[in-house]
């Protein structure tokens, strides 16, 4: 366990993240995929999406379901921090906002829980292009989370 | 037009909104009613609720419903202050979750836009208890904003 | 247990419905209170709303947060009707769409479950008018059901 | 023009709107892609994913992310066989409740438009796997309509 991100308030690493994904997600996370997990924190997590050619819309902007799909792995990834590599969590409900259209080049998607409980988790998600505080788009989504032994 | 609010970037200050609310929605808004405006500024705005007998369940936390209507009209405060006193934007989505019990008490929701477009505004807003930080629900609602001259 | 309603295929019938939900939103339903349940079936059920000064905007519609609260009481009703008169279910996601403004009149909220699990349930709602079966409001609710013996 | 399809309320036919969808989104229509539209009318569409690789999770699940691309799409060829090829309608919001995990096969989202306003239409989809009705996925979502002229 990275000692860093320990001290950053979450269970896992980005390492360790990154070699759960790869696993669980593997047409998104590993060598030459194109979603990285940035950051990862007490109730946080960045994971950045470096757009190729099936991610993105005639015109070169990332597509809908590409950014929906970003902002779902995120929130999963910051639940990852706090529960630990527990692959059963299921997202129940996902809700988003497409505010602006973005700009070429890598997205981040900057995921907070903002409930973790026995079995539920919530967490919202905002979008942004490179170089711009301004959100692309925003999103929240609920994830099942099975039982675990003592939580 | 109160100077303090305008230099926080609202065109409309906290007593305008008032006068402006309490015509709008007599229910809601105005002497011995239950909402107000706290504060407003640049693409923000927080309402108060003092929760009465009609707003609470058996057991005296604040409702659902009396959430939701909370919710709805602090984001939509929020955007009074950016647009003025436009009566006809109308709340198009509203989608919230419920993350917590609310202790009793009087509620706070903390609105913030996320996107004002010429004919969409997006605000997200999270709802608070007294003395706390955690949310006790969060809820993001879209508005469809009349055509203004000049927009 | 009224029979009819059990061959629709509902474990509690409209007058088990009604004098549960006058103790439980004792606001809302019983006597000279504004919601009725109309029917209940398997899965479904239908609640009206007919406004009073309180459910109204001025100009004489029903308002959002009475939609709201309509849409959230329905699907209730519907659970309910699947799982009897369990108080401690509680609404953990509302998403609701306001598609017209409604004629004025009583309010007709028809709720059908799309899912009911062992931990939750979810339902949709379709919000109309008198004489009309065009939607005003179209809403889907999540449900936290409580842990049930033998469930 | 299709004459059956024009019969049943549409002003595209299925070949048409294959066509369009080709050019439009050329990663997910045409000859061996996995998006094909069975049907479109009145206010409705039914388009099928044969899902491949890149759309499975392990197991062999249909993923969540190819679930809100399918049900987006739907509601959009629903919207296109309403007003058009108008390739300038966006997805402002969407809304998905995953309720069933779905069986290996190929999967239909059956959209239907709830409202075709001016400005903003909405859409509910259900997703289903072969030979069930049982939704496994439920979604609502609003398309933002570019101005037309005479609309």
């Amino acid at each position: 366990m990275d000692g860093m991100d320990a001290a950053r308030g979450a269970v896992m690493s980005v390492k360790e993240l990154e070699a759960f994904l790869t696993l669980e997600f593997p047409q998104a996370f590993g060598p030459g995929k194109p979603h990285h997990v940035e950051s990862v924190g007490r109730n946080v997590a960045t994971v950045r999406l470096d757009a190729d050619e099936s991610h993105l819309r005639p015109g070169g902007t990332v597509s809908g379901p590409a950014m929906m799909a970003l902002a779902d792995v995120a929130i999963y990834v910051a639940l990852l921090g706090q529960i630990g590599p527990v692959g059963l969590a299921v997202t129940t409900n996902l809700s988003i906002n497409f505010l602006r259209k973005p700009a070429p080049g890598p997205m981040f998607a900057d995921a907070k829980l903002i409930k973790l409980g026995k079995r539920l988790a919530v967490g919202e998600v905002g979008l942004r292009g490179p170089g711009s505080d301004e959100l692309v788009a925003h999103c929240v989504a609920t994830y099942s989370i099975p039982d675990r032994p003592g939580a």
